[in-house]
């Protein structure tokens, strides 16, 4: 499993909710580790002490350890191995003004998308078909119709009484930290959010659509396979909560 | 990707149809390689000479290569990582002779399961749970209640007229080597084949039950769930194929 933390001047973006989820992962997937919070706060700290980085990303990762190649888990159990690693990368919000593009495509993933695993052949191959065909994230759409999240960012759309639309946790979505801080400014800003799956046709005619995720923030989605969202530039609730979501992250650098 | 050929006598067992299946796993995952068919197999004899293994397996993995972390592929390919590992153990049909125990899980797994690739956090977790709950292997069923396959294996059953019956080809289950091997076998040997999905309800109530797999050749299986295949032994249809994956081997040896 692994997790991505943001990172603004040297403090990680919501930390206790990633962390959560990371141990949350761990308990689905019954990989027992040597290191709480605590410890791992310490090794990150360290990882970006020596690689002098403030402003940026960091990728954790956890497998259950070298052992015999085999289905089943290892009778005696390795040490688990951990990776960290530090990227010197910075949220500009003014950088998504401009507004991405998504392809949707088939949900083929396994059923448990809520488990942040490195599994990600689907996904990788979902957001490889939409670079190809010129477009920025791939949604996962499920038979039904209904969209549940992007290749690596949750899904959103704003209906034509700026109320907020997006995907309910469950095992078909990763319970996404930013989609989640994005929900709190929402709401603490008097926005309505409806938390179900949207279909394709809906997100199609939406007022808006946007995605969340911990690398993008709040990203404006201005079209969605051949269709323009309203008229092809990012709409206001988005760039509201785009500015919302900035001030969060500026807020944590005093 | 991955995938695993068997050894016999320093020969590998199949090894025709592993290859075209490793090169569709390839393409289907838009990997392209520097090394063709010829290469890979002066790559395998050597890792076998140097290892001096005549029975056993041989394991090879194939990813994109070394890059930076991102969903999409590199924009400049890196060379492709390949690594070939080679086993020591053997198929003994009479280690089989007892017949092992089944217990069916839901199939979560990607719907792409005709490509072998390394992504089976689905397969380990669901052999992991059979393991725990004292079985030997898992096999997948669908919400519609149909068996796909096991969690390393191709799953089959006999009906009361002596027909063998296994899952068709498809995006939901592996092209097993072992499961073409063995109908070649069973239609020169008279037995009829119907290619479709069972269900839980007539496994249960199958004449016989048992599975391939490369490693585990034919293997009965006499229990699955909490019920007694027919008299929870072997059935005769299970050891007649046994004998004759075991001839076909053997006449490899020569």
């Amino acid at each position: 499993m692994y997790e991505v933390f943001s990172l603004q001047n040297g403090r990680l973006v919501d930390e206790e909710a990633h962390f959560k989820r990371l141990f949350r992962s761990l308990k689905e997937l019954s990989l027992k580790v040597p290191w709480n919070q605590a410890v791992l706060q310490v090794i990150i700290g360290e990882v970006l002490r020596r690689n002098r980085i403030e402003y940026g990303n960091v990728y954790l990762q956890i497998s259950r350890g070298n052992a015999r190649r085999s289905h089943q888990f290892p009778l005696s159990l390795p040490k688990p191995s951990l990776v960290v690693m530090a990227n010197r990368i910075s949220y500009e919000c003014e950088k998504s003004m401009s507004g991405i593009s998504v392809l949707t495509v088939p949900d083929i993933r396994w059923g448990r998308a809520d488990i942040k695993s490195i599994s990600l052949l689907p996904n990788v191959l979902a957001k490889q078909k939409a670079v190809m065909d010129d477009f920025n994230e791939a949604w996962f759409v499920e038979s039904n119709g209904r969209i549940t999240e992007g290749a690596s960012t949750n899904a959103w759309i704003v209906d034509a009484n700026g109320n907020l639309i997006t995907r309910g946790l469950g095992k078909h979505i990763l319970a996404g930290v930013t989609r989640k801080r994005v929900m709190e400014l929402a709401v603490s800003n008097g926005l309505n959010i409806f938390e179900r799956g949207f279909t394709v046709e809906e997100a199609y005619s939406a007022s808006e659509a946007f995605l969340t995720s911990t690398t993008a923030g709040v990203m404006p989605v201005i079209k969605i396979d051949d269709h323009q969202i309203a008229d092809g530039s990012p709409g206001k609730v988005t760039s509201k909560l785009c500015a919302l979501y900035s001030k969060f992250l500026d807020d944590l650098r005093r």
